[in-house]
């Protein structure tokens, strides 16, 4: 079965060889304080480093979901203001996790598959601490503008920008001198089995951490950025983490560093045409996003006169399967995820199948 | 390699034929909200409530380890005050996450491989709410007294009893009727990989949260109790959780279930009982725990006059591994795990090679 789900999703080639290899070494028995576990978690954060083009002064950290980064982020960095693009489910939680830890959270709705794009239409209290861009609606496939986010930069350059990159990286082209935190987890364009969060900060968001601690503030526990960065210089965590989890991010993202980062780049932009190209000459389909700036290259989120369901009923026979909608217009709508897991090969089985049964 | 280490451990030896299981058909790719999924999860808490014999009026949830579990035991159970029994290393983490989330969190302090017994030298603040319990303390190889948890249930009705239960079970002989939340991580006793916690809370705890939350106090979000309750009745997650940890655990959980759990707790015993034999009859060598009601049964705390170093040199060619010592007095122990992962037949190995090295 090949999965076309936004996440989790279909596992990367290599996922399985890796798995074993870790069995194979023992991996998951030895120490999370031993030298042997410390390579590999420097590995993972050197490879995802060159394949990101990570900074140097940006920290990188792990957690055992982004979910569970929502809640470190407002936690470490928030005051008493953040503010909030919503353009759909998940960029809504990220919202409503701030109000739910008693935070002045503030948000700024665009409807439903339409970005934001007019920074002029954009106004912010002064006291804003936070921005919070989803950088890819996973919800509404719409993609978050990166010209805004520079503009956003230097229209508010006192406020720290955090990226939720969950189903985007590691395609995505982030500029990271516009932000200040990014985070993903790995089971979407990673292709790995979930349970696993990279949270990346630099200095402004340690030192923002520190200064709530100082100030009497709370920050968490053992998952507060001060808590992790006195483990990072050893390559370790504060806590006993998904290690096997790291195993594979380390060596899937080596993987991906040996294809190349252009090349993933290049051929997610051609698979997305594929698809999108797909459903714009093809009766009752239609993408949800109109805007060609706002959408997605990840996940194509298709307008649809048959159900999900049945479309999945059809694939069946074929050996693969589409996402479901999800949200308030989610009956009428599927998406396609299309995460480097999937070759362009996958990509055009798929829409042969899809074809040849809906006619 | 054998693992002797008391976390991560050896795993459990049906854990590579799972993980292909896992990987053939596609479970880390499914939606965590499908149904196939959901019959996993529901696998998961039918095997570990018979193996465990848990009390149906007692949920079963899934968080990302036992670390993660110390703050929402405090989030959602404590207002004011908790108070701690601490014999070492692990219970003082609990005790010091209560202090730094705020709380009066008061402590009693054993000296270190030493229990608790006498209920009357113990004095408790009227209004403490959550009594807090390392019931194998994995650092001083140190069990908690059963009779001294009923003891303290029928002594302080209206305060919640919490069972840290991370290197013990499923061996323990935990009555449930005695307490309100247990909890462990799934890399020690489950031979499991590391990334996944089980909470096992009753409606006293749901009440308490319910109660906090009611009057404003902040109990956590996507992890809150509560948040937990609302997903649960489906066998789902508030979140997408660490999916293969919990098909692993279904399907560890339904093999110890099957050998049956007084047939692992004989073993457990017969085992520990050849480990301490042989410890206390070898020069060099002596038990930590001095007093045999104090004795853990799964983590065997030896003092030493080799450190552990020298001796997994010794134990390389042997392909065998035991624990570094933990906390104040590490370089004087080392640890021997003796989960249900190791067989009798491990053990004799482990001894007999120790013996053959060490003169």
């Amino acid at each position: 079965m090949i999965y076309f789900t936004p996440g989790p999703s279909q596992l990367y080639p290599t996922v399985a060889t890796h798995i074993q290899s870790a069995l194979d070494e023992g991996f998951c028995s030895i120490s999370h304080r031993s030298r042997r576990y410390e390579s590999i978690q420097q590995m993972a954060e050197e490879n995802l480093r060159a394949l990101m083009n990570i900074p140097d002064h940006f920290h990188i950290f792990f957690t055992s979901s982004a979910t569970e980064i929502w809640d470190r982020c407002i936690e470490n960095l928030v005051n008493q203001r953040s503010f909030h693009f919503v353009n759909g489910s998940f960029s809504e939680r990220f919202y409503t996790t701030a109000l739910q830890m008693g935070r002045d959270a503030v948000s700024l709705e665009a409807p439903l598959g339409k970005g934001f794009h007019d920074l002029h239409e954009i106004h912010m209290h002064e006291d804003n601490e936070l921005i919070c861009i989803t950088h890819n609606e996973t919800s509404t496939g719409v993609v978050f503008d990166h010209e805004l986010i520079s503009g956003l930069r230097k229209q508010y350059p006192d406020a720290l920008i955090a990226v939720d990159a969950v189903s985007s990286v590691p395609y995505g082209k982030i500029n990271f001198s516009d932000i200040d935190t990014l985070f993903f987890s790995v089971q979407k364009g990673f292709g790995l089995p979930a349970g696993l969060g990279v949270w990346i900060c630099n200095e402004r968001c340690i030192a923002k951490a520190e200064s709530r601690k100082a100030a009497g503030k709370f920050i968490g526990t053992y998952h507060s950025l001060p808590s992790f960065l006195k483990h990072s210089p050893k390559h370790q965590t504060p806590s006993t983490p998904n290690m096997l989890a790291i195993y594979l991010l380390a060596h899937v993202s080596g993987d991906m560093l040996h294809t190349g980062l252009s090349q993933i780049e290049h051929d997610t932009e051609h698979k997305a045409r594929l698809i999108y190209d797909f459903i714009e000459n093809r009766d009752g389909f239609s993408p949800f996003v109109k805007d060609l700036r706002d959408r997605s290259q990840t996940v194509v989120v298709v307008e649809s006169a048959i159900s999900s369901k049945t479309i999945n009923e059809f694939l069946k026979p074929h050996e693969m399967q589409i996402g479901g909608g999800y949200g308030p217009l989610k009956e009428q709508q599927f998406r396609i995820a299309n995460f480097p897991a999937v070759s362009t090969a996958d990509v055009e089985r798929l829409l042969a199948a899809l074809s040849q049964e809906i006619r």
